[in-house]
């Protein structure tokens, strides 16, 4: 299942409408409104470090697999996940900190530069951190680093390898149809052109809590069914693509007083769903998947296209794929051949 | 001048070739190394918070400025810039942590998932701390958050608006040619192609510390000397290309054991210097200027060259720039017009 409670490096709708479902942020909110602070302690015993799963010094998040219980029943113990991630600075916190004299380490002086190391009082100190016990073996896979392997796909490719594989996947797509038709999230809706052809909807991603325009990210969802991805634009489909930049690029600044200029508009491919779909990003937030190797700028789309309409069934586009995923197999064994 | 100290969000090679001068890393390690532990304070006394400069939540960075030594002197006080890293996490020092009985608090629980806060012992909670004093209107300006922009650059917009403006800057490019003539960085060159025309010289990015695969990150910087950037790509630049695509894949892997199908290799438009060189960076590793708004993959590069020679003559090119840079100004003026 999803990972209700990790809020970094997810991707798929499927997770995120799942981790929107789960007590984590009201389940955190309750915590500190009736402030429980009680001390605890973990729900097993003992930890002994079995692989780092994964970790980014960018992030200061560690995901560590561990043997628990070795001790207690059968000796053999039960597998723990245990996510630890530095939290971010409150501005006022930070503030009291230096206007005492917090504890310091000079690490180096030079001209008008110094650094050191500063121990914080045990309010700035908090680590969040996350448990899964017991932990199966999909955690352990699915927190474990997978390596990525960039694919270079040909228009034949794509007839040849993607789209078989996609058409032997039957993945449901029923939750994008329930906002097309307004039996989910229609109060979500940001706005809608509700032409069948040529018209969409706007919403705002799972990923955004809408509280601050930082990291703002919506999503434009076509009313036309059947287009799988970028893969498949052709010249016809410029008017649909023309309305989402233009009136999604109005809505936006309309709603959020965000202007055009302010905007990261642009496709994935290999997208995480296959109705069609366009994502908006403040152009200030490193969104995941606004990468060069994933990312293809809407206004460039429309271009090419205007360029060569069939532009997107010749070209060859790159991907990232994870070491695990069944398409990467069948790309290598089709290269061997 | 450029911060020797903060590695984050830096761009420019001119800062990079700065900051490897100075003592910071030795420093680091010297400081380390001889047990510098005696407390100490800061240079200043008292921090008045005046801004926020920027903050990253994802990066647990904050930039502080704050007015300092008020009561002192003049009462006007000084300007100190304050920054704020938490630190990445140390395998070992985590792992002895949970096998211990760290001090936690619930958030809440929910099936096998169950979040807590911990309250880390001294040596984990250590804050990488920067402190700027005293500082200068430009280091405020420099570590300023400035809102970023999207241009949309016509072929004719860079002729009558960007060209004119990067030929009025005469931004001195000598320590490319130091590294092309042998003259710097020798030793550090990884591969060379020495023809005049179609070689080039790849050697590590002063942002990688060649210590981990993870960040990995090179340049390949061309002998030829006059192109500026993919704005003045066209069909004859071919060979370069291919070789540099090809040749700087196999050195990688030769030297580093890192394969093709695991790197990222791309060209910045806007570039930070205007003699053509080209990107390769772990895929793993989200590189800062690798998002869609500025890198554009070589292998790509290379087949809309040999789909239309003078594509990049003829094609709209998307950027951002920082609100303070010039270049935004003339843009939006001609846009006025």
């Amino acid at each position: 299942m999803a990972d209700p409670l990790v809020q970094s490096g997810k991707r798929k709708r499927e997770e995120e409408s799942e981790s929107t479902q789960t007590p984590g942020p009201r389940g955190d909110k309750a915590a500190v409104g009736n402030g429980t602070a009680a001390s605890t302690s973990f729900p097993f015993s003992g930890f002994r470090l079995q692989k780092v799963l994964k970790e980014s010094s960018r992030d200061k998040i560690i995901f560590l697999h561990g043997k628990v219980n070795e001790t207690s029943g059968d000796g053999d113990g039960d597998d723990a996940v245990v996510i630890l991630e530095k939290t971010p600075f409150q501005v006022d916190q930070v503030a009291q900190l230096l206007l005492g004299s917090p504890e310091l380490q000079l690490q180096f002086s030079n001209d008008i530069y110094s650094t050191y190391n500063l121990f914080p009082p045990r309010p700035l100190s908090d680590v969040k951190t996350t448990v899964v016990y017991p932990a199966t073996e999909k955690h352990l896979q699915k927190y474990l680093r997978q390596d990525l392997h960039l694919i270079r796909e040909t228009g034949e490719d794509y007839k040849n390898i993607t789209l078989p594989y996609l058409d032997s996947q039957s993945l449901s797509i029923q939750w994008v149809y329930n906002i097309l038709d307004k039996k989910a999230e229609a109060d979500r809706i940001v706005f809608e052109n509700p032409d069948h052809s040529d018209g969409f909807v706007l919403i705002p991603d799972l990923k955004w809590n809408q509280k601050q325009l930082d990291d703002l990210y919506l999503i434009a969802i076509c009313h036309r069914r059947g287009i799988k991805s970028l893969r498949e634009l052709t010249g016809e489909h410029l008017p649909l693509l023309r309305n989402i930049l233009q009136e999604g690029q109005e809505a936006i600044q309309q709603r959020y007083q965000v202007r055009e200029d302010r905007l990261r508009v642009y496709l994935h491919y290999q997208p995480s769903y296959y109705h069609l779909h366009v994502h908006f990003t403040a152009l200030g937030f490193e969104a995941p998947g606004s990468g060069v190797e994933r990312a293809h700028l809407l206004a460039d789309v429309i271009e090419n296209l205007e360029y060569d309409p069939q532009y997107y069934q010749k070209r060859t586009l790159t991907f990232a794929l994870r070491a695990d995923e069944p398409l990467l197999k069948l790309f290598q064994e089709a290269k061997k051949n």
